[in-house]
């Protein structure tokens, strides 16, 4: 079995058959035409090796992180009342898809804590490290414990967590995790922040990003994968106020690592409101159509709420091996969720497409008759 | 200073103007149409994350070594009489361009031998691993010293070799290379040589490609980057018969390590004969062109011969500090060599361009009445 989700190749591609696929969890708004219409700078540019400092790339992020600032603020401004600080090149670093950043600073450390059930790449990279884990458990409703992360991150250099979280969508609240960064930021340990699907969770201010100007604990990481719909184009980075964490992961990196379609993309997509804006009506419909709809399927037991474009259900009168088969046998493929630490064969994640697909999805749930 | 060629950004784009760039070593055809003319397939499948086993782009890799060993076959058959061997999806190694495919194969080693004058990476790898390294200096025609990498490589596990050698040009003789590769193959030692420039050697069958099937501790990397004009997209890949070599690299690497737009690039551009054959023809004008031009400068005291598709110069009477800034007063950025072990600010390379870009450039070098 493959680890991830979005192995369409095994079951589909690879054999000729065009499968849905609800295991994966791309913005089904797809790659913005503001990219498509450019894509003839990147192949000019293709011809020249990347600026090495990648100094161009770097600025086009910093303007959408000032951006993001604004456009997704937060609802309590009264969180901020810090002085403003704009990142400069030497608070970005850049990377071949999140996963080389994430990899490389959990290599800076030698005992981390580890969020359970969480995105597996995490586990992954600091068994191969061979860093110390503290592993720290979702509570009953899924949601973070800050008591229990609090303890754990005492006994660790660094915390990896994603907001929202993979594979059930809950969000750091930060209320509750001010104690957490404030210790951290006195204790010089370090807080890595996965906010891959942060741009679905909309304009409810949910992001840290703007948090990283006062705590210098925090290093965000980001990516053009899952909102802008390039999964294919790898290309991911991390923010943080502290220069010296950004230089030793550089240290780490290979010469050229990010490629030249990657410029064009940032360039012209990032600050696409149209786009963006297209994208956020879709998540807040199509988020409630398939919450309400799946809480009606009665094989699952329980459906968690979720910030992201994704839902995590507990089934109950079947397994996700056989939801699997006969999802794929109806030309759908869903993400079992058994390979995640923490859960089992009783769990399943689906993610949230356009309505033409959520709907053939939830009748096809509806007619298994399980 | 940067470290290497091709920073036609610091001194050029950033400040808004065009250089004529004699410091990196592309071929000048530039990026293949038949690339350009499909890059709508790369569009549409970057909507999807990778195969993560990249078994189509693999088997892309697969058919163009079977092309190689074809086209650019050796004169000398007799080399060759041992079995045809296929190789297979599990023979080869694919990395975020040939930068990442040299890094982890060096990792993967305690102690390596080195050439010097080579590309730097290669000891910025066996630095940043941690390896003892054993360094083999070409001789004064800037060959191979092929007694010395035997004594060498005895003290080492991997050797690591370019054919043809970056700053020079120099190939592997592959009669005097033989009995490296017995021993090595008897003493389970590995020899990593870097083909990024092959193609451009032409049909004389200096790939040692084929070798690979009756040499298990041959590893050969090899890139889109150079001969196909395709720096920007990063893709290189390590071609090997020992599969637990290839299963070692594989475990260090990040998933989807390869964009998409590397599989559509091979697909159409590996064996696109005219573009191929366009190439050849050019670069076997050019280079001589260019030896014979050089050696007429009288400010050069040495034209160094070369396989490749650039030149290396010995100076006398300026330097290559001198010469840089020369050079860039005319719009012309040339790669100085001080920072290659073993060179000195004597040094220079300059690439090979089309004819009317070599031709400025001898013109330009003309006038400096050095």
């Amino acid at each position: 079995m493959l680890e991830h989700g979005g192995d369409i190749y095994t079951e589909g591609l690879l054999k000729g058959k065009k499968l849905i696929d609800f295991s994966s969890n791309i913005n089904p708004l797809g790659v913005p035409e503001s990219f498509k219409n450019h894509i003839g700078e990147a192949l000019e540019n293709m011809e020249m090796y990347p600026d090495i400092k990648y100094r161009t790339l770097k600025n086009y992020i910093i303007e959408y992180i000032e951006f993001s600032k604004n456009y997704f603020r937060s609802s309590r401004e009264s969180d901020l009342n810090f002085e403003e600080q704009k990142m400069s090149e030497e608070n970005i670093v850049l990377g071949n898809g999140a996963a080389e950043v994430i990899d490389l600073a959990v290599s800076c450390f030698k005992r981390v804590s580890l969020i359970v059930p969480s995105f597996i790449e995490y586990e992954k990279s600091a068994l191969k490290w061979k860093c110390d884990i503290n592993y720290s458990l979702l509570d009953e409703n899924m949601s973070y414990n800050y008591d229990d992360i609090f303890l754990k991150i005492k006994e660790s250099d660094a915390l990896i967590i994603a907001n929202p979280n993979n594979p059930n969508g809950t969000i750091i609240d930060k209320d509750k995790f001010k104690e957490i960064m404030d210790y951290c930021e006195k204790s010089n340990k370090k807080i890595i922040i996965d906010e891959a699907f942060i741009e679905f969770t909309g304009k409810r201010g949910c992001s840290l990003l703007k948090e990283t100007e006062k705590y210098k604990c925090l290093f965000i990481i980001k990516a053009l994968t899952k909102f802008y719909a390039m999964p294919g184009i790898r290309f991911g980075y991390g923010v943080t106020s502290d220069k010296d964490l950004i230089k030793k992961i550089e240290e780490k990196q290979n010469p050229w690592n990010v490629n030249c379609f990657a410029e064009v993309a940032a360039k012209y997509s990032l600050k696409d409101e149209e786009y963006i804006n297209n994208s956020l009506n879709w998540i807040e419909t199509e988020r409630e159509f398939m919450l309400s709809e799946l809480k009606k399927i009665d094989f699952i037991e329980k459906v968690y709420d979720t910030y992201g474009n994704f839902v995590l259900c507990k089934l109950k009168k079947t397994n996700c091996d056989e939801l699997y088969k006969l999802c794929l046998k109806q030309g759908i493929v869903i993400r079992k969720c058994d390979n995640f630490k923490g859960l089992d064969k009783n769990y399943t994640r689906f993610a949230i497409k356009n309505r033409r697909h959520n709907e053939i999805f939830i009748e096809t749930l509806k007619d298994l008759n399980l």
